[in-house]
C-alpha cells in the first residue's frame, strides 16, 4: 500500500504518466480501485464537469480543441475524457481526436483521455464516474467530458456532468434526431457549429420552435449559441454561457441537486452490479433446482441471494 | 387466508371465474400473490409448456387453434396464455385471437387468457412464469404459451417453455428476419405456414441453409414442417414432433436442464426487483448526500442497500 500511496501522490501532484496509470487502475472496478477511490474522495468536489456530445461530423473535436485553448488562455488546468461508448477498442475517431489535440499535448496543465467501452456493456457507465473522481483530486479545475454520438448511452454519460452543451450542425445531427435521442432535455447550452454553411440558421430555427414545443425550464432557458470552431467564431460567447450556466448552477442549488442525483444513480448502477457478481458467485443453481422441483418458491430464492454476501 | 384457500381450491378444481381471478391476483406480484404461489407450488411441474411465436401476419393465432383441437381430440386439458411483450394494454390483436378461439369457449377444458405488460417494462417476464404455476396446478396438462412478434422480448418468453416451436410464413416474418431476432437459436421446430403459397418452398430453403451455417445441435435437430394452418393440412405432424421432442427432452435430461436454467433466471429477476423495491423504499437519498460530499465512497454506499431489508 506504501507504494500505492506514493504513486498516488506522483499522480495527484501533475506526473501525467503515474496519472494515466491511476486512471486505467480505477477503471478497472477492482478491489483495489475502490480503496484508491476511498482515499482521494476528501480531495474531490471541486471541479466544473462539463459535458459535450454531438452526433459525428459536427466539429465536436475541434469545440473541444477550441475550447481547452480558451479556458488555458484564462489559465485554468483543464482535463479531457473523450468517451466513446459505441466503441469496444479505443479506434480511429479517438485516435484522430488526440492527434488534432496534440497543439495541446505538451502543456502540463492539460490533460486528455480516451475512454472506450472494452466490450462491457455498462462499463463506462461505471468507470467515467470514478475517472472523473481521480481528475477532480487530481486538480483539474475543468473536465470536459466528450462523448461521440447521439442515443441513449451519450444521454447517460451526459447526465454525469454539471453542465451539458449539445452540438449540432446543418445537414447532420440535426434538431430532429437530438429530439428523438432525447438529448434535448438534457441540453443547458446548444451550439449550432459550422455557422458559415448555408443551413445554419435553419437549424437554429429548428431548434427554437422544438423547445418552445417541449420545454419546462426551470430557472435557465438554454440558450443557442451559432459558432464557427475552425475559425474561432462565436467561442467567447460559448465560454461566457458556459461561465454564466455555472453560476446559475450554484446560486440556484441546482448543482448540489445534480451532484445528489448523480450520486445516488452511482450508487444503484453499483448495487446492481455487486447483485449480478453475487448471483455469479453464489450457489444459484443449487437454489435453481429446488425451485424447479417446486420445494422452494422462487421469491424466497430471491431474498435468500439478496442476503448472501459475495464470500 | 381462509376466503384465498376456498378460492384457491374453486380455481384449481376447474371453477373458471375463479381461476382467472387468481391469474390476475398472482400477475400482480403481492405478497399475497407470493403466498399463494407458495401454497400450490407443491401441485406444480406436471404440465407440458410448448412456446409458440412468430411475426405478425404469420398465422399464429389460426395455428394455436388447430393445435388446441387436435389437444383437445386426444383428450387432454390445454390453457393458452397469449403474450403481448409490446402492447401495454390487451389490444385487437389478441382481443382478434380470443373471438377466433370461440370454437373452443365454451369447453371446461380449454383455458384461454390475454397477458399485456400493463405499462410494466419486464412485468411480463416476471408475471409469466407465475401465471404458468397456476395453470400447471390447476391440472392443465398442456400450456401454450403464444407471443406476438419476433424479437427480443419474444425470445426471452419462448424461454419460458419446454418446447418452441417457430412459425413462418412466405413473405412475412421470413428466415432472415427471426436469424436476426436471435430466434433461430431458441427453436426446438420451424413450422412454415400457408404452405399453400408459391414461396414458402422457397422459405424452408432459406431456413434450411441458416440452420446448416449456424448450428450445433445438441441431439436434437429442429424439424421444419410445412402446414397450411386453416384447412389443417401438415398438423398432425406437427402434433407428432411435439410429442417426439418431449419424449426427448425426458430421456436426454434436457428437460431437467431447461427446467433449472429457467428457474435460476426467474430467481435472478426476482432478486433484481427486490432490489429495485429496496433503492426505491430506503433512504439512497441521504446516502447519494454523502457520496456526493465526499464523505462515503460510492462502493460502499451500493454495499449498504444491498445490506438493508425492504422494511
Amino acid at each position: 500500500m506504501v507504494k500505492t500511496h506514493s504513486e498516488l501522490d506522483r499522480a495527484l501532484s501533475g506526473d501525467t504518466r503515474a496519472l494515466a496509470r491511476l486512471l486505467s487502475l480505477v477503471e478497472d472496478g477492482s478491489p483495489r480501485a475502490r480503496e484508491v477511490i476511498k482515499d482521494l474522495l476528501p480531495r474531490t468536489g471541486h471541479a466544473r464537469i462539463i459535458g459535450l456530445t454531438g452526433a459525428p461530423g459536427v466539429g465536436k473535436s475541434t469545440m473541444t480543441a477550441a475550447l481547452v485553448g480558451a479556458f488555458r488562455a484564462a489559465g485554468r488546468r483543464i482535463a479531457v475524457l473523450a468517451v466513446d461508448p459505441t466503441s469496444p477498442f479505443t479506434g480511429g475517431a479517438l485516435l484522430g481526436d488526440r492527434i488534432r489535440m496534440q497543439e495541446h499535448a505538451t502543456d502540463e496543465a492539460v490533460f486528455i483521455r480516451s475512454m472506450a467501452s472494452r466490450g462491457h456493456l455498462g462499463g463506462l457507465a461505471a468507470a467515467t464516474p470514478q475517472a472523473i473522481r481521480v481528475l477532480d483530486a487530481a486538480g483539474f479545475e475543468l473536465i470536459i467530458i466528450e462523448t461521440v454520438g447521439v442515443g441513449q448511452a451519450e444521454v447517460a454519460i451526459a447526465s454525469l456532468a454539471d453542465t451539458v452543451a449539445v452540438l449540432l450542425a446543418p445537414g447532420m445531427g440535426d434538431a430532429i434526431q437530438a429530439a428523438k435521442a432525447g438529448i434535448l432535455e438534457v441540453a443547458d447550452l446548444f451550439i449550432v457549429n459550422k455557422a458559415d454553411k448555408p443551413d445554419a440558421q435553419q437549424v437554429v430555427r429548428d431548434l427554437r420552435n422544438m423547445l418552445a414545443l417541449g420545454a419546462n425550464y426551470k430557472g435557465w432557458k438554454p440558450p443557442i449559441i451559432t459558432t464557427t470552431a475552425t475559425t474561432g467564431e462565436g467561442l467567447a460567447e460559448v465560454v461566457t454561457q458556459l461561465d454564466a450556466h455555472r453560476d446559475w448552477l450554484t446560486a440556484s442549488g441546482e448543482l448540489t441537486r445534480r451532484r445528489h442525483a448523480r450520486a445516488r444513480e452511482e450508487i444503484t448502477a453499483l448495487a446492481y452490479a455487486a447483485l449480478r457478481d453475487r448471483v455469479r458467485a453464489s450457489g444459484v443453481d443449487e437454489l435453481a433446482a429446488r425451485v424447479a422441483d417446486g420445494t422452494l418458491d422462487p421469491f424466497q430464492a430471491a431474498e435468500d441471494i439478496l442476503a448472501r454476501g459475495t464470500d
